[in-house]
């Protein structure tokens, strides 16, 4: 029977790490005392097992479990669950990272479209991508999509919907959707361009249906879509029965300091099919390291079973200034997302948005 | 124009609090410079306001945002992202409380059976409910049935599914929930009992509706969600349109974010529809506090909107040695659930679970 490991790093005194291990193992599989477990079927094949412990400091541990590929199912909120579950309430522990088997993993497609397919989208060779963001919130479609002309004219190559606009009622989705694509085209085909608009999908199932409707309907060729705040299994749905378009994921709600950001916003959302993953930059206004950073950009690119890369989007107050180092740090392979700092140029927009697009393209030419 | 309330609390020095409250403002709100923002309507009616800020120690501060109740039209998910989408990756910031103006509230219906609700259900009067789970998982769906009558037999108000099975080939969700459904009313039948059968329901809006119809086709009268898991706007939605039975919500991955648990667990599921919620209580497997418990149950518990009272279930490693206890600190509004502690007296199991219910049912007469 195969088995998923998981990796925790769980704080405390190492005299108390073999129990503390032991017990997590219930905790994560059976949830009852082993001693009153009487199937021998459970006994072997079910309860999660210690397979490693060591020691990372004088009171932290990884500890390694073998959790049995049999109580997951098929089914990422159950995978969630066997894996962080009821330990979640357990402020002791970190789910640090998890390896999956192979019989898993082919569950799940990874991105359809990843890191070469939006490169071929927006008809760029193997540099560096731009993005940035419509906003404030609160502005009618049109002047959005007025916006959104600005950016393309600019020859920046996605323009994402501010992951705060939903479908309130000063920009309801069909409305926003149907006036900024539309402005992104015109201006495209004036430039001859290749500018694409990714709206933010939000909202319950029968409401997301709605909106990816409308998305095949108008030819949107990418969306941005929180998967924690829709939760998991729905983005999973989303992705395997609704959408066909390149999706970018944002970690709104995620900040669930008790994951760790590389598995959460690298390997898992890239498994559940997101080409491109938004999370906050070192140096902005986050709090990541630059070690976590590079883990989690390495995360959404390495080779991973068949999955294909997922551009890593770093973010959060970054600004025009920080391209030269944020490619020297990343590479080319990454979409830098540029948003408010364009925004506070006021009437040097245009020429702001040219410079951040011509800085990445002569950087990585 | 209203205004959601919301209370962090923010680590950091004083002379900083200001400025970090002013940032916190423009993260939840527009995640721009407010210098940048030309539309009047914007400033005044879109941007949150720091609407107070006070000490509650040297380092530590309230901070209270007034957040128009515009930005987050009428979805669950839109409300988690306008309260704490991007501050949650922010790890100085907790999302302790939230103030939601009626307009907001009506939206949503709070339990539809609640306390009182599930004390007509299971025949009980003013008294502390009963509940137990079934586990282990790997079982199949026979044994958890026999498990189940066993339960019944010795007059458990609730018996539950254990929150870690699903729908695992070895026990799948239809077979089990016809199964067990049918071995605690023929214990009813028998001993003239009230004992109701709590399945778990899991996976994403497709599997849960064909759950939900399974539900309904076989007459089961409550059912266990964990709304994390499912995300809550799915949570939402299964209340909304495909249950009428009651419903217990379970805390699983909840611990990720920091939320105040009194919020998450007590408030926002209440809000959502939860008619009884688990919670970890203090002294078990989990690090909750007395202080936390408590709070958590009076906003279960405790006047608000017209929405129902939710039962609070203290759970996470009880027993019976300590039911007692916990109906002094709880009162007779609380269910208790003890699960493994029954299970892991073996032979003795039907007893266990008959003193369990006399010491409950004395208790609290």
């Amino acid at each position: 029977m195969t088995r998923i490991l998981a990796h925790y790093h769980i704080g405390g005194v190492a005299a108390d790490i073999e129990a503390r291990a032991a017990a997590l193992a219930l905790e994560q599989s059976i949830e009852m005392p082993l001693t009153a477990v009487a199937s021998r079927y459970v006994r072997d094949e079910v309860v999660a097992r210690v397979a490693n412990i060591r020691a990372l400091g004088p009171a932290l541990h990884e500890v390694t479990l073998a959790i049995a590929t049999a109580t997951v199912g098929r089914d990422i909120g159950q995978l969630m669950n066997m894996l962080f579950g009821n330990c979640s309430l357990q402020d002791d522990v970190v789910l640090h990272d998890v390896e999956l088997p192979a019989t898993l993993l082919s569950h799940w497609r990874g991105p359809r479209h990843g890191l070469a397919g939006l490169r071929t989208l927006v008809g760029a060779g193997p540099r560096a991508l731009t993005m940035t963001a419509l906003k404030p919130q609160g502005l009618p479609a049109t002047e959005l999509a007025q916006l959104a002309a600005t950016f393309a004219d600019a020859g920046i190559d996605i323009i994402k919907d501010d992951h705060g606009i939903a479908d309130q009622d000063y920009a309801p989705f069909a409305a926003r959707v149907v006036a900024c694509q539309q402005a992104v085209a015109r201006a495209n085909a004036a430039r001859g361009g290749h500018s694409v608009y990714a709206p933010t999908l939000s909202g319950g199932p029968r409401q997301l249906a709605a909106q990816a409707h409308i998305v095949r309907e108008e030819g949107v060729r990418m969306v941005l879509a929180c998967p924690l705040l829709m939760g998991l299994p729905v983005f999973d749905e989303l992705l395997r029965h609704e959408l066909d378009c390149a999706v970018l994921a944002h970690p709104a709600l995620g900040g669930a300091a008790r994951i760790a950001p590389p598995l959460l916003f690298g390997k898992l959302f890239r498994m559940l099919g997101a080409d491109a993953t938004v999370f906050p930059n070192h140096g902005g206004r986050f709090s990541y390291s630059p070690a976590t950073c590079q883990a989690l950009a390495q995360a959404a690119l390495a080779p991973w079973h068949d999955y294909a890369p997922c551009a890593p989007v770093p973010a959060g107050g970054m600004s025009v200034e920080r391209v030269a180092e944020m490619l020297d740090f990343y590479g080319r392979d990454v979409i830098l997302l540029i948003g408010g700092a364009l925004l506070a140029a006021g009437d040097a927009l245009p020429a702001r948005a040219r410079e951040f697009v011509s800085r990445v393209h002569a950087a990585t030419l």
